[in-house]
């Protein structure tokens, strides 16, 4: 293939409207033989962060040349601008929040442009639904070969959020949150694996205690059925990220820990 | 393409269930290089008015020969036909249920055979699950080039639901009510644009209240930004219908208004 | 088409997350020319046993060579192993936890494939997710054409579920249980219509009386439609099994019936 075929698609738009059955529509008359993968539609409702981690956690495994649509899109119809980004060999398109923040870490390797050729929206844009209006025939000509820098000019301008990161308050302390809980109630800590070697390296005693709520633990375990039910395990899962976790329970529902929730590791 | 090999879905089968993967591997197996997209299976069980709603507002978006299985059915296994409209170049395969009634509106440009063909069903048709044994199939072979009248006979007296129209009491006022309320919680109401400016444009101060619930509103809004948040908005959305929008929070659960309530527009 | 190029798709993963973004990716990537078919990604969590029902009613209905993802993997992690069986001219890839039980009723028709081929894995395998690391690829090799023996050798000592069948205390008596109950509240039994058949040839008189709960009902409906709302109804329904239906509402929430519940049939 040396078309871009393959579209994504992340939003806040839910499974029971119109909404995503209308994008799909739009993007399906420019392009006729584009396929779809939905990442996901149950996006909190406006919650830009969320929609970042899970494009986050999925992009980088499409092939090269593949179109992530990101709409999630809470000032719609106001003067945010609509972006195409190019980064990793991949194409990525929505609004211009932060929900892109993943990819410019390494600024010098993307190409941003601010998507101003209106010719390639809808005849008439509404000031309400531009994943439909503007988004998605965005993405349709990109898939058909329209060249990417015809859809208006690169800026450097675009919104950058901070993802939270863990702090260091002292050498033996690392302290960091919970930032996700998936569909099976794990915790998902702003912890990478990186981050935790390092301190577990430079301590004296290669000891560590993890506490979370009213839990401590002491033990990283590889996977989740090694402990009976019921032990919260602490666990470096499929994202390199430290996750907690109760065997075939919902942490989050059964120890009522959620998003937001500190996570103190001290080492000795 | 000459073929019609797009289908897409409306159902309230919902997605746990093995309803709508039985569907799409009979229509696989007799059409093996269609393509699928899914408008809804989350239409609230039994609810045609809501099933139309849902396919009202995503079929036109859809290019020329597009298949739409819309299959919201309390009537299953009883003696309501199964139907097949050609209108707008579409096709449209269901229960004879009214759901379809948007499509009648000029009923000059269409055409409702009424499916008796039943060597194109299952071998052995249930009588509760007519997605799969009847509309599936029947879907699959017109992908595969069956000419539509081969299904069966053409019919006049299909169903027709009405859909509830605003009503003008006096010169002045414009009563209408919510007859939607989406994932992101806005209450879109029966009053089109066209009614609205019909009726600003007779009156004689160009000035109007809309009365929602407990909520006065005198100015229509262009996008959800533009007024701070807790502010009741009301604006012509997306489907260019008036709608009440609470920005970043759901109107319905907030102000605890639904489907069905009133909305009264003041001229003056 | 030589190749099998249709892939379904049965999680608990749930429709939020990354996850099954990722495994599609990770496919397509492989395998670009691949077509997707959801069947469910809301099994409850680590349910194997609803996986099993949700897989079984759909697969018998799609083509030759089709590809049938089931992962739904409380054991993910530890030494449980990861499965492809050829069934049916169809392929099935998950883990061996009994999900795959119903394809085994005839073993000798059956080829089970240990798979141990790891070069066709991702190159640093999770532990946390297979569906990923080790389904996703195999599925996407074996799309491309992969022979079913490279993945590694066939084994006989695969887990087997007690799918829970009814008893028959004595000539004249039948005793089931609920098995499922679906998105519109209707209540699957394990009472087949062959059992059920059989029993009624039997007896005397060619009347039975059927108990669940409080309820008794003594005639089997042909379809919902039949009863006016309110009276529960007992129905053989599209999967060929008794089940129990209020028209146009949940028997689930109405009734507080549930799977477990026994179903006892009186014959006389």
């Amino acid at each position: 293939m040396t078309e871009n075929r393959l579209i994504t698609l992340t939003t806040d738009f839910g499974l029971k409207d119109h909404f995503v059955g209308a994008m799909k529509g739009v993007i399906v008359k420019i392009c006729p033989d584009v396929n779809f993968v939905d990442i996901s539609h149950k996006v909190q409702p406006h919650d830009v962060f969320e929609a970042m981690m899970i494009f986050k956690n999925s992009y980088k495994y499409f092939p090269d040349r593949t179109i992530h649509l990101v709409v999630v899109d809470p000032g719609v119809g106001s003067n945010r601008r609509p972006l195409l980004v190019y980064s990793e060999n991949q194409y990525f398109i929505g609004p211009d929040n932060g929900v892109f923040s993943p990819l410019f870490q390494k600024e010098e390797d993307v190409l941003v442009i601010d998507i101003t050729a209106d010719h390639y929206f809808m005849k008439d844009v509404s000031y309400t639904f531009h994943g439909r209006d503007i988004f998605a025939p965005v993405a349709g000509y990109l898939a058909k070969g329209v060249d990417l820098k015809s859809f208006g000019d690169p800026v450097t301008d675009y919104i950058k959020l901070d993802f939270p990161k863990p702090k260091a308050p002292d050498k033996s302390t690392l302290e960091g949150e919970i930032i996700y809980a998936d569909n099976f109630g794990n915790l998902i800590s702003n912890v990478a694996s990186s981050h935790f070697q390092t301190f577990l390296n430079n301590s004296a005693q290669k000891t560590f205690k993890i506490t979370i709520g009213n839990n401590e633990i002491n033990k990283i375990s590889q996977y989740y059925d090694e402990f009976p039910p019921g032990n919260l395990c602490a666990i470096f899962g499929s994202t390199d990220h430290l996750e907690f976790s109760l065997l075939q329970e919902s942490a989050e529902k059964k120890l009522g820990l959620k998003p937001k929730e500190k996570v103190i590791i001290q080492f000795s």
